[in-house]
Formats: C-alpha cells, structure tokens, sequence
C-alpha cells in the first residue's frame, strides 16, 4: 500500500483514489468491524463527512455523531459505545493516532522539495550544503552555517553565521535564525519565527540600563516543531535548549537560557521568562506565563492562562493565577461562585446574633 | 468635492488645503451650527489641534476639551452639550466615522500603486495576474495562484501555491501567506502577519507526539483586516474562516478549524484555540483566550484578558477568569475588595458568640 | 585594555586570550580580593563556570554556588558574605553591570559590520546614505529614506517612505519599518519587529466596521531596544512615541497613539491599547495588559499578568487583574487561600447560633 506523494491542494480534505476499508484498516494496525469491502476517497471531520469519506471519534465532545454522521466507515476506540451504529468500523487502540495515519496515506507529505539552490539564494563563505538540500529564492545563509542532508530553507528566510540545519528538517517562509543556533534533525519551523533572538538582560546603572551581551547559543532538539512567529532568544551565556520531540504552538515566548525538556507540549502565546526549566512530557496550555529561573518538573500540567511563579514538583497539575494545585484552584473557584450567599449568610449571623444580645440584656 | 489622493506623509495630520467647514459638513453628511465659511486646513485631535485644525469629539473622556481645544471647528454628536462652546460645529449622527470620512477627504488614500510586477519577484507556473495588480520586489508567488484585479503584494512577501489573493486587497511587506489559502475583495493583511501556517495537532503515542497532517485551507472574507504578526492556522480537514468585514488586531492567534462571523472585533493578543466558533457581531477584547471546541454567540461581547471555558449564549457579555457572566464577575470582585471587612465581620461574630457561650454556662 | 573585536560564536562562553584579574577589576572599577595574578579565559554562569572561568553573584537565588562554584575568580557585591569563599574575588557596588562590561571586554561587539551596500538592495529615489551606513542581501528602503551614518539594515529588512533610522542603529534581518518612522541613535530592533503598521481604529456605522485612516507616524527615541516580534502601531494622527532608553522584550503589541516615557522596561508578552500614557522609569511584568486612554505615572512596577484599568500615580506598585495597589491584592490572595477556612468557621458559628436558639427556646 503506497501513500500519494503528490502534493494535494483541496481543501475539502478529498482525493480521487479509493481505498477499501479491509486496507486502511491493515495500513493502521487496527481491525474491522463490519463490511471491509467498503471504499472510501476522502477524510473528513465527523461533522462534515460525506458518503465516501473515512472519518474518526476522538474527542468524546463528537459521540453524538457517531450515530448521525454521513461518512461511509468511522475509526473508533476500543471503548467506545458502537451498538446503534450501522457503519462499518475501523477499531484501534488510538483513533487519533491512527488518524493521523490515515491523513499521511490519503495525502502524503505534503511539500516534497526537489534538491536545489535558488539562484536569488545568497550564501556566505564555507556554507556547508550536503546532498538533497533545498534553498528557496532570497534566501540567506551567512558565513560558516551548515545546512545538513535533506534539510529544505524556503523562501525569504535568513540563516545566521555557524548556525546548523539538521537532516531533513523543514524552515518555511519567513523565518530568521541567527548566529550560532543549532537544529536538529526532523525539525519544523513556521513561518515568522525567529530563533537566536538576544536575551532581555539589562544592568540597571543608576536610571538607565546597560545592555548584556548575549553571546550564547540556541539548541534545538530532533523532531522539535516551532509555530508561527514564535519567539526563541539566544542565551546570554551556554544555551537556551529545547529538548528533541517537543511541540510548541504559534506566538510563544522563550526567553534566554530556557531549557525545556523532552517531549513537551506548549501553547500558543505561553510565555516562559529567563532560566526557567522545564522537564519532559509536560503540558503548557494557552497563554500561561512563568517567572524565571524556576524549576518546573516532569509531566507536569499548566491550566491555560495560569501564572506560575514558584517550581512546581514533578507530575504535578497547577492552575490558576497565581497557579496552585488545580484542586485548590478549582474549590476557591468554587467558593467565588457562592461569595454571594456565604456573604449573605453572614448578615443572617449578625442579625440573629444582634437579636440575642439584645434578648438577653 | 475631491479626496486628496497623494502619499500624505505628514506626521502632524497637517495639509496645505483649506476647505471651508460648509463644503466639509456637506461631505459628511452633517448639519453646521455657526459660521460654515470658516476654513480648516487640516484634522487634529481635540487635545492636540491648533487653530486652522478641524477636530472632532467621540469619546466622553475627552468631553472636557470641548470648551479648550485650539481647533477651528470640531465634529460633534447630537447629544453634546455645546452651550459653551463658541467654535463653529459640524453636528452628525455618528461623530467617529464623520472623522473617518474627513480623514479620507484630507489624507485620501494612504498607498496608491501602480500596475506593475517588481523584477526582483519570483512567480511560479500558471500564476494569474490580472489587471492593475502590483508585486514588490522580493516577493515570491507559487504555481497556481491567482491574483485577482487590483490586489497588492508589497515587498518580501510569499504566497503559497493555489492561493488566491481577492480584487484590491493590500498585503504589507513581509507577510506569509501559504499554500491553498482564499483572501477575499478588499482584505488588509499586515506586515508579519502568517496565514495558513500548520495547526497545532499531534496524536499521542506512548510518550512522543506524532503530527497530524494539517491538509485543510483558510478562507478569508472581504473587507477583512488583519493585523501586525497574527497567525491564522490552516484547518486540518476543511478550512479555518474568518467572515466578512472581521477585524483582528495585532499579535493574535487564530488556530486551525475555528470559525469566526461577519463583523466581528478581536482584539490585540487573543488567542482563540482550535475548532472555536464565534458568532457575527462580536467583540473580543484584549488577551482573552478561549478554550477550543465551544461556540460563542453571536454579539458577544467579552472583556479583556478574561479565559472562556465554555459555550457562550448569543447576546451576552461575559468576563474573568474564569469567564462568567458580567455581573456575576463584578459582583465576585466587589466582594473581593471587602474581604478584609467580612474576614473582620466573621472575627467579631465568633468573639460575641464566644461571650455569649460563656455567660450562658 | 583593549576589547576583542571578532565576532565570537563559542556557545559555551570561552575565548582563547587570557587576562589576570588584576587588569580585569581595574577596567571595571572594581577591587580585588584575593590573588590578583589569577587569570581567566572566559566567562560563564555560576552554576556552568570551569576552572579558567570568570563568574559573577548578581541574583541572591545562586548564593549557595558561592562555595561550589567551579570558576577560578568570582565578581561580588559590596554585602556579599565571602567569608567562606576561597577564590579571589572582584568587589563591585554593581555586579551585574560589572559582569556585562565583562562580556564586553571578552567577546567585544557581537556585529561588526562594513560599510556597503549589498547589490540585491533596492533603494528608491531620494535615499539618503551617510557614511558608514550597511545594507544587507534584498533590504527594501523606499523614497526619501535618510539612514543616518553607521546605522545597519540586515537581510530582508523592509524600510517605507519618508523615515530615518538614525546614527549606529542596528536593524536585525527580516524587520519591517512602514513609511513614516523616525528612529533614534543606537537603536536596536530584533528580527519580526514591526514599527508603523495602521492602528487598530474603526468607526462602527450599523453593524458594519468602517476603517479610520491612520495618518500619523511613530518615533522612537535614542537608546531604545525592541525585541523581536513586537508590533508599535503608527498613530491616527500625531505620534506613537517610545522615549529613549526604553527597552522592550519580545511579542509586545504597543498601540496606535501609546506614549512610553524614557528608561522604561516593557517585558514580553505585554499589551497597551490606544492613547495608553507611561511615564519615565516604569517597569511593566510580563504579559499585562492595559487598557486604552489611561494613564501610569512615572517609577510605576506593575506585576506580571496584570489588567491595568485605571490611571496609576507616579512610584505606585500595582499587580493583579483588576490590578490594584500591591499589599491589597496580596493580602486578597492570601485570603483567597484561606476561603475553606473561613465558610468552617462561617458553619461552625451558624451551628452555635442554632443551638443557642435552640436552647433559649
């Protein structure tokens, strides 16, 4: 079973080709539940399926569609609810997960660059380009950078001096990395992102501040995706690190010397000050800010929009501003709720007291 | 009565060209109250106008320049107060876009291009370019898209492959636009702003992230504008939609597959997460974040920095963190203010009972 | 004593040319304790310093390194307790601004560029290019232009009509300057920055968004650090005005009209709406927002995440959303912790009452 690499432009998420489901179902590792000889052309949400697309139940939100929807086979969990449903199925011990999968099979890769330099590209002195590298037009790429194998620069993007692309890693428009910064491999990078960027660091020197050199560098791990107009600053001194397999969403912060751990998730417009660590497999919602050098263990969960402003132990869910343990941020939030009556029932206290003490005079 | 239209680049709102109050009043639809020869020869505002300047009152903060502002004549509303104000007037239903419209008629338009392709810019196959566009240098179109009458690419832009960029659209320099994304009639887009980029999704398998292919597009309305360094993710499957005449402010992000209607207001810093629906008519201050998956209204009102868990009823302003109706918030944070009282109220209650427990025994 | 010139691009802080302490503590007025004679290589964090290393105690939270560091010499403060501590020591009533001249001294100015002008830069008509001016690869500068002597526009740069950027200021790559900017001397804008993009004013006219045309300009004072993918809109009419010395950290949105005073620092993430006044020497956390036409005097500190909704007098600390005066959102947090025990003592005196009630019966 091969995946269509070519490039797929629809938006409606459909493809030509059929598949039957006794395929699909072999490619993703699952098992079916009804008539495998059933074809489908195209993926689509279970709210916007149509007959012959392939959809999935990931998010319990959409059960309810599970019964409604007009795609033509559904790929479930192993614990979701399917007696009244009359589709064909695709059972799997992850949907999204096999999802995902089914998206690469319908679509392929969706940008696959052939290996060459744009002859707008610019590229400084010892500029090491290895094989299968793609530059796209005005580009450029400063003195010293090495730009690995298979690894693709679009359009517009600057490259700084002794700075490194690992293989097959992806720069998309409009991306400024600065001196110094090494990538990994398998790396993605939106656009408008900029990597290297100088630390806020500033001695006060009576009213006025002294900028402080920031001369350190930035490290990227393997399989690192960076959203759009991101913001990565270079660290004064060492390195600002971003651990390998760690995801981070458009318009984040990261401020100099960071060091986020493996395999971490953060949201968009999280902002994460000075020094401050963070360990592997966490999870930063939206919006959260974090006060510098603290320590922030593993798998720990960040509500969105909290501010956490002291280490959080490992495995730990805070929430909250400032951010507590989620329990006690929900039962103050709780108790918000009912300021209203607990205040009224404080009247009701003084009063019958009131009346007391006026009895018994 | 001709609008100006060269390249006014003038900081202090100043041109040569005087107009008398009469043919300004006519312009805009208004009624003069006092001597309509009197001439203005350029717009300031109220606090800062010098004689010969036209001004205008629209914010009730500024009501106290009414009687001191140096202006020549002012644009007021139907329920200002002008008995002490000796100034010729021009009265209007609607102050603010009476201001608009003299703005227009002093500056005229700010960029008037000419109908012509930079030959610096890179255009992929079948690019169509029809009449009266024009391309700044260093810019890049990819194959296929269409660049429909009038429509302005400024310097250093990239627009992805099967795109469309509607009749007079205007995109500021430096903008990235990617591959299968549709931009209505007359759409601002400002500079840095990324349209199309991935949306944030990953299937978890075990403890690494594995990307889900983002295959979806954009579809952006007419009369849209987008502000400075925004990021509007691609949909997954289907397209995230901004509707027509929808306005966002600076630095907001917009993930894949949300939904947002005609009209709208969102302002600087908002992040709106993946699949969210916004109804027309709404106005989201600055900072907020909402969750994603829920459905606001429409005519919502929601005020700065407050975080939306969840739906939101047509018509209703919320605010806080957690969002909540806003009474309900100004209610908690009245309370909240008076805590020390009620803590002081609660000591005093116990004291008493404490005393009358003794005596009692 | 002279710096090192070169551009250094060691990640870890090190460079080859040794200095003895001794010449180190004169060139930052500083005093020795200890063995003068000592010499060091490079420079690190107390925490990463190697034997050969220069460090430095700036932040009370690395005290306990004092004992442990690895360093070969250490830069203190005045009231440092070295009573245990076995290295030699440079005494400095700054440390942090001492360790910043350290820098300086060792790895010298990051950029050091030539004067010319690279062949892809577009310049329009009337441009002005004084001495020692640096454009680089595909830099637009449009008519009328004045780039003050020894000002540097790197890579991708875009720069509209009629502006100045002014003497020994450093523009990083891909940053866009709209048409009407006036930037002062030693200036430094980080890579995505956007200066003059349109304030976000409309006029509402029945359920539709009229644009207000923005006319006016935006000035940035001597001194001033913008960092990168911050948004400053230009004015309506008049100025968007940042007074010198004023340091911005990056993704901060500064609205069309905002007036910073000088020696400001503006931390990441941060969000002043329209008209927004901020006098000399304030300090403004992460992520807060204000909101617009309000004023905040001068040495005001606001805490990070705050909602500033109101006019602040000069040398107040405010902090929280809504922020209010320091200790009284403190002492609300610290109540807020306590809320369970208070409704306990709220059900306890109600339960007494009862039974007081009771009893009296």
């Amino acid at each position: 079973l091969k995946t269509d690499n070519q490039n797929s432009s629809t938006s409606d998420g459909t493809t030509k080709r059929k598949r039957n489901i006794g395929e699909i179902a072999r490619y993703l590792g699952g098992e079916v539940v009804g008539d495998a000889a059933v074809e489908v052309a195209g993926i689509a949400s279970i709210e916007e399926a149509k007959p012959g697309d392939l959809t999935f139940l990931a998010n319990p939100k959409y059960r309810a569609f599970l019964n409604t929807t007009s795609a033509s086979a559904i790929i479930v969990g192993p614990d979701d609810d399917v007696s009244k449903c009359q589709k064909p199925l695709i059972k799997h011990k992850n949907p999204y997960l096999a999802f995902a999968r089914a998206l690469e099979l319908f679509f392929g890769s969706h940008y696959d660059f052939p290996a060459d330099i744009h002859p707008t590209a610019i590229l400084g002195k010892d500029v090491l380009v290895e094989e299968g590298v793609h530059i796209g037009p005005h580009v450029v790429v400063e003195n010293g950078t090495k730009l690995r194998q298979g690894s693709t620069i679009l359009a517009g993007c600057f490259v700084g001096a002794d700075s490194e692309i690992g293989e097959k890693s992806l720069i998309y428009p409009n991306v400024t990395i600065r001196e110094n910064v090494k990538i990994g491999k398998k790396v993605i990078i939106h656009s408008g992102a900029v990597i290297g960027s100088d630390g806020f660091g500033f001695a006060r020197d009576g009213i006025r501040y002294h900028k402080i050199p920031q001369v350190g560098g930035v490290e990227i791990g393997d399989d690192v995706e960076i959203g759009a107009n991101v913001t990565v600053d270079r660290a004064t001194l060492g390195v600002t690190r971003i651990g390998k397999g760690t995801k981070i969403d458009n318009l984040v912060q990261i401020a100099h010397n960071v060091n986020i751990g493996e395999n971490c998730i953060i949201a968009g417009q999280v902002g994460i000050s000075g020094s401050t660590q963070i360990g592997d497999g966490s999870v930063i919602a939206g919006q959260v800010g974090m006060a510098g050098h603290i320590k922030i263990g593993k798998g720990v969960i960040v509500g969105a929009q909290s501010g956490v402003t002291k280490d959080v132990p490992d495995g730990t869910t805070v929430f909250g501003y400032p951010a507590r343990e989620i329990h006690k941020t929900k039962r103050i939030e709780a108790h918000l709720s009912r300021l209203d009556l607990y205040v009224e029932r404080l009247k009701e206290v003084e009063q019958a007291l009131k009346k007391i003490q006026k009895n018994s005079r």
